[in-house]
């Protein structure tokens, strides 16, 4: 436990220090729970999202890509079920005035008690040493057991309380544990409302013809609401899919762990419009192709695993996430859903607009199902990001910081370096990067001695550096170095560019898939 | 100027039906002033965005791109001068309840006097025929001198007032023209009123805790307060750029003319921070580095025009539009600005931290100073867009409607059609696609006659047509026709890629800046 918030911290600060991510409006004192990208940030965020749109969009000849404005008609809100439905609860506590996420607060009083589970561990490690079994400890010591029973009960009564909207029991479950306000320490408890997390505003300037407008907490309503002039516009068939990448807003009233849940963030999303009755089929083909994308990226199979859902939202029939084992462990990185006609149906009946398809092939109109795969950018890069992140012992008993970025995503394709700053070898360095620069985004640098600039683009995440020497003047060689193995080889100037596009050409990648 | 209105209907109905731009929730009957990208607009505005990114920031070893939240402190907009000063004078008519840009009411009174300059132009041209000179017309008729006249008084006083904040004087204006409410046809307004056009909203669910936030009306002052740690963290050295592509909103009163003026909209900005004393050489470098970027695209020279502003902004010392001739006339595409330390300075004053740089080559501290280069997505897209659009009449007296899209944005490079759906034919076109897909957005087309094939890739700006005929059998060649010349070569299969790489690559393109 301490471990991975050592491992986060460290992921967060080198986020800073490398240029990937900023606090929002950090001189300001920051805005909780938003996030700036800065210039390393944001070619790896580009990097991703060209990486799925190209894999989504461009490889396959059934999908294509719309970009809808964040905007969109209020009744769009209230036929997808986000007005009535897309609710936090929430308690106040009286003497505080400090409002919390009740099922949070329930949420950080099972943590304590993890918490004991742990130093129960911990205790016993030392106890026994190289005997301990970890498994079988939590499995069998009593005290482990009845503290794993007490967390078990309390979230299944809270899941089971939030999903009959009995709020009252949520609030009777607070008192009987006891729970505190953290600030005031008081047990001076409001009910339990239920909040609304879409961000408003309003259009228009007079106060009588403002019209209400949300901020979109998904891009998934884009697309349904453009099916039908994409389908005929574009002449597609079903099955076909329509893709977008784009904000989302949300006003989470405790948001945290980074980048992995913000108030403002960005997700790709695909829907992908099947015949009734196939929709099953289809699922389970978007679940393989989906973690095949994931896979192809290198990053271990072991820090993926499937989450099917037992319990559905009332739109779904089926759903599962792929979860990513984050610095704080394993969380949802993507979600694939089949959504049925519940959307499409609904906004039929909102709008009056018949959103059917004919289909040619059994002559008959329907409305389409709905397979989605929705994936967060910013959850996509944080995956990334902390898993490239290792500190490396190397022979010489020093530690080096590098950020083992996939080559393909990562926002520096190589640093040209002169070994010395004089004897024209920073001429022929610029020269290489002139050259280079049309293809990939590429550095000069040549601050510093060529071992320090070695390591600083092993933390940048820098997968070449290629260092111009004297023989590079006699025999048009360089070195080039790579940044995982450390290993340099001579090749000719000529060669670099056919060199470096074979290990970072997202072509090569993609075909990986 | 009825050509030119049929012109714009012309290009706003071929961006639906073509399936670049939709109307947001059309369904619901549509959200005014904002607009859905389609399927072929999205790969449009995408190329457009790369375009430019590749240009700024690829291509200048000192150029940076990040990517800031729409959501910042509040007092950032403080600091800018929003909160206070970016407003729209606005009126409302007592009878109708209705609200109006009092600017815009006084403009349309002015656009009615146009009309009638019109009018005159149009009968004379009918009664002197071929001898008729338009110039000489409209500069010497006594009646279309007057009426000139008449505008000019009129926009000049209605300026001065505007910049004066004299709101009474506007109002008073409105009297002596007696101008009338569209709907109730009365003169009964109210005073005029400056209207703020941020659009608000509340971070935070309790009522006493909420945040006032604005969504970002430019996305300037992301770069401004990320400028310290993107240079220190990036080790850049001045003078250098930060560039950036985001969204901003603003609650226009009127918006109109399609996409050209959005409620949301996306812009593409780039601050360069130089040395105090020499902003005035980086403002003229900047204004001739931008225009050999909007012709590399190859919309024509004659299309393009500098504005410089006499009257600056209260931040700047220099500045000056890059106009677009537009189907409404030249109108604005992207400013540059010499905006001064106006911006960082202002935030050192609001936030309390230091904004400076430490000049090594002089010794000396300093706040820079800042020129920007700012342009619109959406009108880029227009302008390529409605440019491109073009009825020609070809030999057989028969016309075709093409969409000349600079090759480089096109959104799909390629189509592939097997003359005949049988044969083997779309199996061998098949196998084309999937061996380009890798490398350029191509699609397949079998259906109808392969001339109507051709003239729908015309209308949907596709560079090439490849045809898989029954010679393709024998000797594995097709022929590739040009979408604007509608010449037909026989080439290799093999040769493909290599030919329509060089015509739509980005990299070829670039080099012509």
């Amino acid at each position: 436990m301490a471990n991975q918030e050592d491992k986060f911290k460290k992921v967060i600060s080198h986020a800073k220090e490398y240029g990937y991510v900023f606090q929002s409006s950090e001189i300001y004192d920051g805005l909780s729970a938003v996030y700036d990208y800065a210039q390393n940030g944001t070619e790896l965020k580009n990097n991703i999202k060209q990486y799925w749109w190209k894999a989504m969009v461009q490889l396959h000849d059934n999908i294509v890509g719309i970009d809808s404005a964040i905007f969109m008609h209020p009744t769009v809100w209230k036929a997808s079920g986000h007005v009535d439905a897309f609710n936090d609860p929430l308690i106040d506590n009286k003497d505080s005035k400090k409002r919390y996420r009740a099922d949070v607060l329930i949420e950080d009083y099972c943590a304590k008690i993890e918490n004991k589970i742990e130093k129960e561990v911990t205790k016993a490690t030392k106890r026994f040493g190289d005997a301990f079994n970890k498994q079988e400890f939590i499995t069998t010591n009593p005290r482990v057991v009845g503290y794993q029973e007490k967390i078990d009960t309390i979230l299944s009564r809270m899941g089971s309380s939030l999903e009959k909207e009995d709020l009252e029991d949520v609030r009777n479950l607070i008192d009987e544990l006891d729970i505190v306000c953290p600030v005031s320490g008081s047990k001076n408890w409001t009910d339990v409302k239920q909040f609304n997390l879409m961000f408003g505003t309003k259009l228009g300037a007079s106060a009588d013809s403002a019209m209400d407008l949300y901020l979109r907490p998904e891009t998934a309503q884009g697309i349904f609401v453009n099916f039908l002039n994409v389908q005929k516009t574009g002449r597609m068939k079903i099955p076909f899919g329509i893709a977008q990448i784009g904000k989302a807003f949300r006003n989470e009233i405790v948001a945290r762990q980074f980048i992995f849940r913000q108030r403002e963030f960005e997700q790709m999303e695909m829907q992908f419009f099947v015949r009734p009755g196939t929709q099953k089929e289809w699922y389970e083909s978007w679940k393989e192709n989906r973690i095949k994308w994931h896979l192809s990226l290198g990053l271990g199979e072991d820090n993926y695993r499937f989450h099917d859902h037992d319990k559905l939202a009332h739109y779904a029939d089926a759903a599962a996430d792929i979860e990513f084992k984050f610095p704080f462990g394993f969380k949802e990185l993507e979600g694939i859903h089949s959504r049925t006609d519940f959307d499409l149906s609904s906004h039929e009946k909102h709008s009056g607009k018949k959103l059917q398809y004919f289909d040619h092939e059994i002559n008959e109109s329907y409305v389409p199902y709905v397979v989605e795969t929705s994936i967060g950018v910013d959850r996509m890069f944080l995956a990334v990001f902390s898993n490239s992140l290792v500190e490396e012992e190397l022979e010489n008993g020093s530690t080096r910081t590098v950020l083992k970025l996939p080559a393909v995503l990562a926002p520096t394709k190589a640093a040209i370096l002169p070994l010395v700053k004089k004897d024209g070898l920073p001429e022929i360095a610029k020269e290489i990067v002139e050259d280079l620069k049309w293809d990939h985004k590429v550095i000069y640098d040549e601050k510093d001695a060529v071992g320090r600039r070695y390591r600083r683009q092993d933390a940048n995440g820098t997968p070449f550096c290629i260092t111009v020497d004297h023989q590079t003047i006699e025999d048009k060689t360089v070195t080039i170095r790579h940044r995982d193995t450390m290993e340099q080889k001579r090749v000719a100037i000529t060669d670099l560019k056919s060199i470096i596009d074979a290990e970072v050409s997202m072509k090569e990648w993609l075909k990986r898939i």
